[in-house]
């Protein structure tokens, strides 16, 4: 049961407790200077200017104050045992700093200092000996090559960063790879008036890595919102268990997250096989897919949902409501709405009535609802108020534009008082920029989301409720399907000692054989007159393939026949490909006798697999056929293992889908088939870390009820050293 | 000779001179008010403070004086003739006020006032009589419900529209005809700090439509950059030819646009067949894409862009260059390059010879640039200088994120210096709000464009550069091919005569044969005898087809037989077919015989047709064959006249094109033949309006240089009344 084993692993690297790092009660800061704009002083700046409620030692054995705090020369000099120690010394200088903060008792450590696995040689050598170091006394190390950790937490009020301004309190925990973007980040955040809870520049992660902090920020309780920029992640089942816990557990948090290098490995990826379609940048989104984590574009975009995800509340559908003052504007956002998925609501006859009876006649009542150009606070709180109360309606979206009557700054006060008792999202669009200034500054300060453009606005809506739909579905199960594993470890063992690394046809369809897969009924025939017994046993008409155990490019040597409907033509058949492979291979070589196989009728061909990335571990494929995977690569990927329900949503992610539901007259394709042996599959993979490739092409489906079957199967296997 | 006609009859519509509106030495404000709020007010104070040059005329018959200016109870009491008079007096004494100035020598009128088209009912006879005042005398009608219209050009400086703040001069030219999102407008563009040469917000465009507004912006040397935002189009072919002089022109200017409604149609559209997959959206896209304006979905896109353009360098194709300070953002910067079809400099010897020179040991040489977190402005030179002298580069994105060592508005200043010299578009990204505001305002103040992300600044620069290739490119011609108009005027007529609006395939068959289509050999014969002659004249295997003047849906009748391979099945059929037509419609039913056709060998289909909008003209449409065009809905549109290069583009236009390309082995396919059947298309529907719908479909194509053949067409004509 491998599901069960790859929970225990991630149990097993025991979830370790960061608090100390967030909440040290002493700070060391190894490395503290006098000097403006280094980072040993601007620490010491944000720390003392910051407020940190615990005690700081500054660190450094030539300087006899910085700020007026009074240095200490080395570590053994502090009369207790410190919590945390910042370093900031030179690189080489690192390793023994953190081994005397160790010596006495030290067990956190942030390793400012750059000059590791960034800059290679040498620096990847000094990298290997702090993660030894962190192993062997069991230290946790954040770092090194990053800006710190902030928690603004007012008990602890620790700004143990530099190279930004001091950020104020609110709901986002921050953990940024880059240093340089978590700087920018702080500044745009500072801009909009996004408040953190914890920050934190992790760098190189040579100790401590995304998936610890995740942990720790999920377990905050002043954090409500996750952000994250990775650059590469650490694992892929561990992340993916990880952030599913905090997406979909008892208090669920949403993660949002902006991973870069798309395009890179998108360019590079040219050839179109089903190995090189597996461009690492779709294991990423395969794996922030399965794990609930929303992944970003652009920190615009980061900022825009960070805001609407910081106001709590959660809608109960995508029908939205929209009150605008403008035409224009007013179509802009229904075009945004519909673009990012959302639906406008349909009003319910007793909203129509209250608003007819409210609005100006030249109003429009439908949705978006115009309340005019001339439309002061009173007209929108009527609005407000009638289509909050519509039961069709799951949230609201209030646009102003300033015009010559618009009472900016009131018509932002009635939208904070309706949400004071309003239990459904309202994000506000005012359109504009210095003369809606005042309202927006209303808005914020009630926490309510305010945009300045309907696209970014209803983007934002939009993310919230694929955000609160994942939140609300049921959690799906892991399929475990009676198999008979055993035998396949014995296929796999026997290979081995053969020291075959493909499988041949026979073998691959014995294993999924085992594994419950739909293959077509086929028979091994080792004379002509076997042949003739298994195919009328099978019925005709019979696909004949030549079988041995260096016989791989059947097709090349004449060794496949279709179509065969009669006994004679079947003896012809099996002579002629013996004959035809002798004379393309070699007189000697081994031949096992002739697969015989149900010729299969039409149905849709689909393509499913497996490619196991070194990384990550076994990467899911589903495709269509022929152009759709080769030419259009519209495929999708997951990785195993995977849940039930992640299987339907593999098959829907392909553009093609449609295609599967019956165009032209077509009857709908068997899905559920396709999905179950997606679920087989992972199973499989999973249970057999030894495949290396694995190729299901084709599987052919058949009409809704009628099941699918497998044609043919193709197994590679690593290389036993 | 349509193109020639078309062309004429755009002259024809004699351009306007609409200079006395934008540079009047006189205003009559009909309607000016003293009550602070209203739009009569709002005007007078915007063309006092803004200091409008000419003389202003406050007509008001109740008030003595407004904001100190001597008011005229009437238009009569003034005692020279006015220039332009904005009318702001109710809906229904609009037209009253017109003839009034109209009487004393006026001939360009604003009208702000609403009450007309907008509310329905009496409001659309008002705006109908507007209309034939300004076309009995010959006026200039802008509006009705308008805001007005600015020049900021300091030799007038008049602002003569409310709903918002002067804004401040610049080279945007902007035209929009939603009042409330012209406001909303003002207000983004003073928060940006973009400025304007004029401004106008054209409302019901009863008269002056945007059509009339675009010429005038055209003429204006003030003006370098057109914005327009719009709600539909007045026409089609006269706008392509207005816009595509405009941004094809001697002094070529880009026209950005927003245009809405994007979705609201798209999602009617539902059946498949090809009539109803011409979404008004699409001929849209179609028309904006043959006028080369570049189609904007948002106003924050919008602005983003202007901000590029308003720098006038373009540059010579889509080689950039990134340098930048941090590593995480120069990723998320190549991303961005990449997905906006940008590429990424290969930096020349010289080039990294330099930079190896200047920067430290830990930067990167390679684009993108890092010249590492503590760079200064110095480093930032030497990159800069190194990267815009390389002869591979044709543009340059500088990154700055704002670290300790950062010195943002140095760094700014060595941007604005370089750009002195540097003909190379160069675009700053300063990542941050706050702390890089010093930076953005330098790089403002020098006309560099500046963004706060790199995806924005990407996506900028990239449709900076697609509208630097349209510029380039040669002007393709409308080819003229030599065909039989008058055989076709012929059989239209015909058909018109014995009442028929399908024309039956043999007939459709002989238009396009007129037009030089490649069409498969068929002939009519009328008995047994005659069949089996024309199929051993044609070649054996035929197609067999009933034929007569009421048999549309042959299949369905049994009225279709293929591959036919000898003489005594051409007989079977014949006589089965004879016989199943007239069991299935009526003993009596007109049968002219049966069409025998070549068997054509397979292909690659496609399907090539037009249908004729309303508003717009005949809309070309090109897709592939089954699937793709039904159910994927993958098709191009172009209006017709098409230039040459346009058919090109039309075919390179759709999703799946690179199956015309050959994959999987298959031979590429002859799109010469494709782009010729569209370009005789486009002159067969433009030399007869009477079509109103053409499908071809299949048009079978073969591989290079071995064409295409029609299988069968089908054509609509207008109801005669």
């Amino acid at each position: 049961m491998s599901r069960t084993n790859k929970i225990e692993s991630a149990e097993e690297s025991a979830v370790r407790d960061l608090e100390p790092l967030f909440c040290p009660s002493s700070i060391a800061v190894v490395g503290a200077s006098r000097r403006a704009g280094t980072a040993g002083n601007e620490i010491m700046r944000n720390l003392i200017f910051g407020e940190y409620a615990g005690v700081i030692y500054p660190v450094n054995p030539k300087a006899k104050s910085i700020l007026g705090m009074r240095c200490v020369p080395n570590i053994s000099a502090i009369d207790e045992c410190v919590d945390l120690a910042v370093i900031i010394v030179p690189a080489p200088a690192v390793e023994k700093a953190i081994v005397e903060c160790a010596d006495r008792g030290t067990r956190h450590f942030v390793v400012i200092s750059a000059g590791f696995k960034e800059i290679g040689g040498e620096g990847i050598k000094r990298e290997k000996r702090l993660q030894a170091v962190a192993a062997e006394r069991g230290l946790s190390i954040l770092g090194p090559n990053c800006l710190g950790i902030i928690n603004t937490d007012p008990a602890m009020s620790m700004n143990a960063a530099f190279g930004g301004d001091i950020p104020q309190a609110g709901c986002m925990g921050l953990i940024s790879q880059s240093g340089a973007l978590a700087a920018a980040l702080l500044d745009y955040a500072h801009g909009r008036g996004i408040g953190f809870s914890r920050f934190v520049s992790f760098g190189n992660k040579a100790d401590i890595n995304e998936i610890d902090l995740l942990r720790s920020l999920a377990a905050d309780n002043k954090t409500k919102v996750i952000l994250m920029y990775v650059e590469d992640l650490s694992s892929g089942q561990q992340f993916v268990e990880t952030a599913f816990a905090i997406t979909r557990g008892a208090d669920p948090k949403p993660i949002l997250a902006i991973k870069t290098g798309r395009t890179q490995e998108g360019a590079a990826a040219a050839a179109s096989h089903t190995g090189s379609l597996t461009g690492s940048d779709e294991v990423y989104d395969a794996i922030f897919s399965q794990a609930g984590v929303l992944r970003i574009e652009s920190v615009e975009e980061l900022f825009d949902l960070a805001e609407v995800f910081a106001e709590p509340s959660l809608s109960s559908g995508r029908r939205t409501a929209i009150i605008t003052n403008a035409g224009g504007p007013g179509i802009m956002a229904t075009d945004a709405c519909i673009r990012n998925g959302l639906q406008l609501s349909k009003f319910q006859e007793y909203t129509l009535k209250s608003l007819r009876f409210q609005m100006p006649p030249t109003g429009s009542l439908k949705n978006p609802v115009d309340v005019i150009g001339d439309a002061k606070h009173d007209r929108y709180r009527a609005a407000l108020d009638a289509v909050t109360a519509d039961e069709g309606v799951d949230q609201v979206m209030i646009l102003v534009t300033p015009q010559a009557m618009t009472d900016v700054k009131e018509i932002a006060g009635v939208v904070c008082e309706t949400k004071g008792f309003c239990e459904k999202p309202i994000v506000a669009c005012l359109m504009g920029d210095v003369d809606v200034a005042p309202g927006v500054r209303v808005l914020k300060e009630h926490g309510i989301p305010a945009y300045q453009f309907p696209e970014n606005a209803m983007r934002a809506m939009s993310a919230k409720c694929r955000f609160a739909e994942w939140v609300r579905s049921p959690i799906s199960d892991y399929r475990q399907f009676e198999v008979d594993r055993k035998a396949v470890d014995k296929i796999f063992a026997d290979e081995s000692v053969a020291g075959r690394n493909q499988l041949v046809e026979i073998r691959a369809l014995q294993v999924v054989n085992h594994y419950g897969f739909p293959i077509v009924p086929y028979k091994l025939a080792e004379s002509v007159d076997e042949a003739v017994e298994a195919a009328s046993e099978i019925g005709y008409p019979v696909v004949m393939k030549i079988s041995g155990p260096t016989l791989l490019h059947k097709t090349d040597i004449g060794g496949v026949r279709l179509n065969l409907t009669d006994e004679s033509s079947v003896r012809t058949a099996f002579d002629e490909m013996i004959h035809s492979v002798r004379e393309k291979m070699d007189d000697k070589v081994e031949i096992w006798g002739v697969v015989v196989q149900k010729m299969l009728p039409p149905g849709k061909e689909i393509i499913i697999g497996m490619s196991r990335n070194e990384r990550f571990g076994p990467l899911l494929m589903f495709g269509l056929g022929g152009i759709y995977t080769e030419a259009l690569r519209d495929v999708s990927f997951r990785l195993a293992p995977i849940r039930n329900n992640v299987a339907d949503e593999m098959i829907k992610d392909i553009r093609s889908y449609r295609l599967l539901g019956g165009v032209r007259g077509e009857p709908a394709s068997d899905v559920k088939a396709i999905a179950e042996c997606l679920l087989r599959l992972s199973q499989l993979v999973t249970d057999h870390p030894q495949i290396k490739e694995l190729d299901i092409n084709p599987l052919i489906v058949y009409p809704q009820g009628r099941g699918a079957v497998i044609a043919d199967a193709r197994i590679i296997l690593s290389e036993t050293e």
